[in-house]
């Protein structure tokens, strides 16, 4: 995410700030080619170093160890419109230890005998506001968090069915028949680790945030690839589609003011002290006028799908929670998410009303299940920062996909390619692949992961 | 909804009752055959008086006039397993006034100048429980909190698009474009108006109820066609659903202690004096005991899609906010539903501890646009309460109404037939009509309103 990105994230001024308008596509900001980095393009398997260099090794901060990379087939591109990168990426083998840690604390991971790990990998997006911070401490510590939370749950993962008592201990001889009542599969343990790894991770960033002195948050989108299934955990505004010969399958929703416009509202209502007198929950058309009061105009509140009609009173005239259109809604005149990372010390300008409270570190989760598909050598997830989604829909994508993978089958890189050709055409350059010919001024990070060889590769442990 | 179904749903003992297993198929409970009541079977547009003895004119408290009914089609039918009949309904012409009320205060509705009016038509089934005060209130008082609700937006429901000022007067130029660019229109206002009516509904039944020292609650399901578009509004475990030759198709989600398991568990976590020490909100498999104290065992809490392990403390060990599993899945231990109307006295057994917050009046809303599809002669809706779809699936009932209607064209009750053998199919006494041969013993009422006439007569004003 760039500084154009930030200043469009934050509004500027005072605490109840004028909505601003769309900045018009003609705008006078330098266009400036992006940066290509190509992905380390190495084949299915193999775990080569990253040649990529603003994806760093990821380190362990817990264990300073390296992980291994398996980075092939992935792309992550920087517009450069900012001083420092708020996208962040990861990505790299994910090596779950089925044993409590003890003298094998010291070795490599990859090295290890293979029957005492599930394996599986792991691929996430950063979209940074308010400077980089939370989107490097997210992408160096993310994915340590998740094996951490799969570590503690992988004897039930790894069962027929998750048993009752982690220990596999019987209190209860019905304990199975309950489990299996309530439908709890392995899968359900990898949802709740995904869930789980999300909050520790964004308590983590809290805690070095305050401690270094730094601020800001950023998005997360996810995608581990784990016993013949791809689960997609995403918090903010990024997107992942499946894109298939016959088939485009979302597989991420964005969580924006917007779409969680109950939520936000219902905790106003609850809370309404976390407004602090300066907003109104309510939401309107557009911001209440001294001329509205007295008239009966369209309104809707917490508990409301439908619309309907208010007296106007002098307390509906203030800033409203969430304000704006499409990717101009504010909540509290400030943040364009309502989910991700980070944002501890975020405040309304001027103010001491704190976003936190309204944001959620708690991602959604879908599940592939990648083994049932029928999977074609061209199936694929394609994973981007909302800078490409800004741009192409779901449907142009996935016709670039399509226009772009048969006919380069003999390219090893062809996938880091697809991501980079994603991006071009997103600058205005291609004219014809977006059908308004609309060019994105944010950063944009894309990974195509290819399925087919997931299916084949992480299948087993 | 029996006194079978009350106990059912209220949970006998303590206020800590251990969990109850489903009662058996080859319940001893003497079956008794229901009394099957004939709808009134009039044809299309026709408005007959009722010919049902349990379905009384509904009287509009606020007026004291009788609602015309336009009950053709329909069929209520009372399994008659209680003292009071719990399952209650109502239906009739919806008529709603584009003007201010005024001389024509006194003039019976139905014999009216249409041009003033904007008509449609209302069903609605309430499912009562803990006796049928709150049902009975609710089908005597819910069409005219709506008619109420409609009148007051209905200069809005008529317009192109609904104005930012409901008197239409221009405060702001832009105001067409902001109500555009919100994506409101005429639709949303009927469901704002469904919305509200419910919590009108709600409190008017709180105030009757307190007043003649009565208790109780009810689901509520409504249908209303109107300006072209069925809307459905659903509270409760009732069920609608569309069928079509080639479809079947949902309109309403049932809302249980299960399904709204996170929104229950969220305002424990807001407000954990509501559960006064003695509940945990933490879900487990199964309830825990003694033995289970230290053991990491499966759990998930408020903000969980997924499960995880947490060693079980003391705490763990108390009464779960939701308990048991499908059909007997408890709020507090009490109650089978987690929305409708009424409930506004009903503690748990023996404690202080209300259901009221936990419960919502709030409806679902969906809207099936009736002039967008390609009406065939047996396209119907069907609306019951939750006796039928305990034993019936959506595709079992659609391959009745698919085989029973094309070979009844000429029967004028086709309908109302229909109704009754969907019920009979619920009674063992059709073999081969369920695959289980599964018998209800619950009240049932059903609805089915076919389509072809309404798509025909509700678009006009």
């Amino acid at each position: 995410m760039s500084a154009g990105w930030f200043r469009r994230r934050f509004l500027p001024g005072g605490p109840l700030p004028a909505p601003r308008l769309p900045r018009p596509r003609s705008s006078p900001v330098p266009y400036r080619r992006p940066r290509f980095l190509r992905g380390s393009g190495s084949g299915p398997g193999t775990a080569d170093a990253p040649r990529r260099p603003d994806v760093r090794p990821v380190r362990s901060p817990a264990r300073g160890r390296a992980l291994p990379w398996n980075a092939g087939y992935a792309e992550i591109i920087n517009a450069e419109k900012s001083e420092f990168n708020e996208d962040q990426a990861a990505c790299g083998q994910l090596c779950i230890r089925r044993c409590e840690f003890g003298a094998e604390e010291d070795q490599e991971w990859q090295t290890l005998c293979p029957e005492e790990f599930l394996t599986g990998h792991y691929w996430a997006l950063f979209d940074g506001h308010g400077g980089p911070a939370a989107a490097i401490l997210a992408a160096n510590t993310l994915h340590s968090c998740l094996r951490r939370q799969l570590e503690a749950v992988v004897e039930g993962m790894v069962a027929t069915q998750p048993p009752m008592h982690l220990s596999g201990r019987s209190i209860c001889p019905s304990d199975p028949q309950f489990v299996e009542e309530k439908g709890i599969r392995a899968e359900d343990l990898v949802i709740g680790a995904l869930e789980s790894a999300f909050q520790e991770c964004d308590e983590v960033i809290g805690r070095e945030l305050e401690a270094s002195g730094q601020v800001g948050g950023c998005t997360a989108l996810v995608a581990v690839s784990l016993q013949g299934k791809l689960y997609v955990a995403n918090a903010g505004d990024s997107r992942a589609i499946l894109v298939r010969k016959d088939e485009v399958r979302p597989l991420s929703s964005e969580f924006t003011p917007e779409t969680e416009r109950q939520r936000i509202q219902q905790l106003a209502f609850v809370y309404p002290e976390l407004l602090a007198g300066e907003f109104t929950r309510l939401e309107f058309p557009r911001r209440l006028k001294g001329d509205d009061l007295g008239q009966k105009v369209l309104f809707r509140d917490h508990h409301m799908r439908g619309w309907s009609y208010k007296c106007v009173e002098k307390s509906d005239l203030k800033y409203p929670l969430i304000h704006g259109q499409g990717r101009q809604a504010r909540l509290l005149g400030t943040l364009a998410v309502s989910r991700g990372l980070g944002d501890h010390q975020l405040r309304v300008l001027d103010t001491n009303i704190q976003l936190k409270p309204f944001l959620l570190a708690v991602p959604q989760v879908t599940v592939l299940d990648v083994d049932q598909l029928e999977l074609q050598e061209e199936d694929v997830v394609v994973m981007a920062t909302d800078g490409l989604w800004d741009v192409l829909s779901n449907e142009q994508v996935a016709r670039l996909v399509r226009s772009f993978l048969p006919g380069n089958r003999e390219d090893s890189h062809r996938f880091s390619e697809l991501a980079q050709m994603l991006i071009h055409s997103t600058q205005g350059k291609d004219d014809g692949l977006t059908e308004e010919g609309q060019v994105s001024y944010d950063d944009i990070s894309v990974f195509v992961i290819p399925l087919h060889s997931q299916g084949q590769r992480s299948s087993g442990h």
